[in-house]
């Protein structure tokens, strides 16, 4: 008889947002009146901007005509996008990537599942903790994870590597040898960020170490102070050692609309096997391009119009971070994030878990975050707060949190 | 140091459409005069039809209101098109499939691809020979193949089941025990089907086996003769052993917009844990839905109006299958399929190879079309044909054909 792929059986509970919207559905299901306010899982709520609307409905009218229409696009990614990427965000930071280093895909989150499937089954993975759960689920369906160890908190075969109050939320070098280390900075869920300098170090320690770094870079677009980088193709020695993930939900609201790509630089060789072509010959077999006017969405969101209107859109989410972080710490909460990135990350009051806390949040005011437990070990005592929410329902939640406090 | 997934170093050449690609593009660049005639790649060329653009425009202004925006959807795919799906391509069939049996994708190539990720690694898989190469490609890179045995034409552990004129191009059972069956009717390449008793017993076998069939129905649509199924789930007892795939690509002309789904029945359970679920966990980690806008213009496919366009559409390229049929006929040629399929296999002049007659077709008359021995060894001696042309270039093509001939 056929087996299954029993690596499944490792996986801890169910999906973090899964769990999270059920236990939101089953309070509504008993308070059907209660208006929920959400800032919990890190979706958007602004429209789309118009330039982007504008574009699309052009694209769909070409693909109405025998003229304008497009089938099976390259699975790559069309040119105008690759390249006009290229461009932006990287030549213009002065990072040496080309436009046929740049693979379009349907979002960040398929990446950065798949790109571990081009690794053997023997590296060690390192993860920041608390960490985005998909670095760890997906290499825990791969086999790499071992079994989960409830006392560690964490997984056998994973290197975990704590991001704490205590060191600002930017982790030490994995305390053993680790192949592929996960990054993201601007970081989800804590809010905090690396600098050029500290980055910088672990480009270093991944070359002499002959790691990889996978870092994922969806919230760059947040970064509103100097020094921060945007990419870590702006250290030197990044094209031997690292692949970078964007992500077009974050800075132009394309949750819905799924798209964002991710770099390979052609450097990155492996024994005379080059990672590029790996993943090219793996987005050839298994994926079949994004939608063509998916893409041209996406390439809107570098006209100037795009960028005008998209600047807007993130200064908006940016003053309900502000609005977040500063209600938290008049209503007596440590809170950290929020300058850098749409994300907030609060101490619980003393004594209780993050669970307890978003139970008690949900039951009492109504509104929904993110345990910080569920992002790891490391999370415990922690709650993440998105700035994705609209002005009135960010300010109306702020309300509501001052009075639990007191 | 990190090492590679080398289940990639036993990848053979690189993937056939990209191969074709090449030859062609370096075809051109000599030629750049030349007027060619691609009936090679399955690709659509009617652009889409009015009704599913419209669907469209309206989802595309809905995405740029307040109201109307669409965030993250349901990993599995919105409600409005599972249900749809549920009800027109199973239910009205007499088939028993219900809408959360249903998951959403971008594309069928992508849903075969991955699904090999649920199952254990010593699963044996059994294909047909010739075959889609992204079945046998995608357990490659798994591990599941062993090495290339060129003798054998195909990979070591991998059970090729073959589709000659002597069986009417329908396998018999393979000579071994295989785990997971990959079958494709209205086959790709060869165009031809499988009447409901044949696949009825296909059925018997697996679940007397504990076989799973991995069942692709991306051309179901193109079926014009009565008693060939459109779902395996038309067989009795296929709950309990049968995945199957649909696309939108062929039927709709949707291989610019990508858009697909999956049929996982909740009977398939393996010691306890259930198929379903395992993928419901997979399309949660390592995938964010379809596009909103996308899945809308997939609703339009069942319209009434979406319904009688696209009627007229497959109407457009079965024309085009009897023409090329008839015209390969009256040019001496033995032809088969494009009755219930967009695709005609035809038999290249005795003594010539696949390859030769490609180089041929595209040197002497500038026609490009798949060589049968890029989807297996039995394919050698054949080369497919889709109807998928404009019926203009149809037309000429054979014309061109019918010249080399004679």
């Amino acid at each position: 008889m056929y087996t299954i792929n029993e690596n499944y059986l490792n996986l801890q509970g169910s999906y973090l947002f899964s769990t999270i919207a059920k236990k939101v559905n089953a309070y509504k299901e008993e308070h059907p009146e209660a208006n929920i306010i959400r800032l919990g899982i890190g979706d958007v709520t602004q429209p789309i901007a118009p330039a982007i609307i504008e574009a699309l409905h052009k694209a769909v009218d070409e693909m109405g005509t025998a003229e304008g229409f497009h089938g099976y696009g390259p699975e790559q990614g069309y040119e105008f996008l690759r390249s006009v990427i290229a461009k932006e965000d990287y030549q213009a930071r002065g990072c040496d990537i080309n436009a046929d280093e740049i693979f379009i895909s349907d979002g960040a989150k398929c990446d950065i599942g798949n790109i571990q499937e081009i690794f053997g089954q023997d590296n060690v993975v390192a993860v920041c903790d608390p960490v985005y759960p998909v670095y760890v689920d997906t290499n825990v369906m791969a086999g790499r994870s071992g079994k989960f160890d409830a006392e560690k908190g964490g997984f056998e075969n994973i290197v975990y590597m704590p991001c704490t109050e205590e060191n600002g939320f930017v982790p030490a070098f994995p305390e053993r040898h680790a192949d592929l280390i996960y990054l993201c900075f601007p970081n989800n869920p804590t809010g905090e960020v690396m600098d050029k300098h500290s980055l910088q170090k672990w480009v270093d320690y991944a070359n002499k170490n002959g790691s990889i770094i996978i870092y994922d870079a969806a919230y760059e677009a947040y970064i509103s102070e100097e020094g921060i980088p945007h990419s870590i193709f702006e250290c030197e020695g990044a094209r031997t050692c690292a692949i970078e993930m964007h992500s077009f939900s974050k800075n132009a609201g394309f949750t819905g609309l799924r798209l964002g790509y991710t770099v390979i630089p052609k450097d990155l060789i492996c024994n005379g096997t080059s990672l590029h072509s790996m993943w090219n010959r793996r987005h050839g077999t298994k994926y079949n391009g994004a939608p063509y006017i998916v893409q041209k969405a996406g390439e809107a969101v570098y006209s100037p119009e795009g960028k005008a209107q998209l600047k807007e859109q993130i200064a908006y989410y940016m003053e309900n971070a502000r609005i977040i972080k500063v209600g938290l710490q008049e209503a007596g909460f440590t809170a950290y994030g929020g300058v850098n990135s749409p994300y907030v990350w609060l101490k619980v009051p003393e004594g209780m878990g993050s669970w307890e806390f978003f139970d008690k949040l949900l039951n009492e005011v109504q509104v929904v975050g993110t345990p910080g437990v569920g992002f790891g070990a490391s999370g415990e005592g922690f709650f993440r707060l998105t700035a994705f929410g609209t002005r009135e329902n960010t300010i109306e939640a702020l309300e509501r949190i001052k009075k639990i406090q007191s």
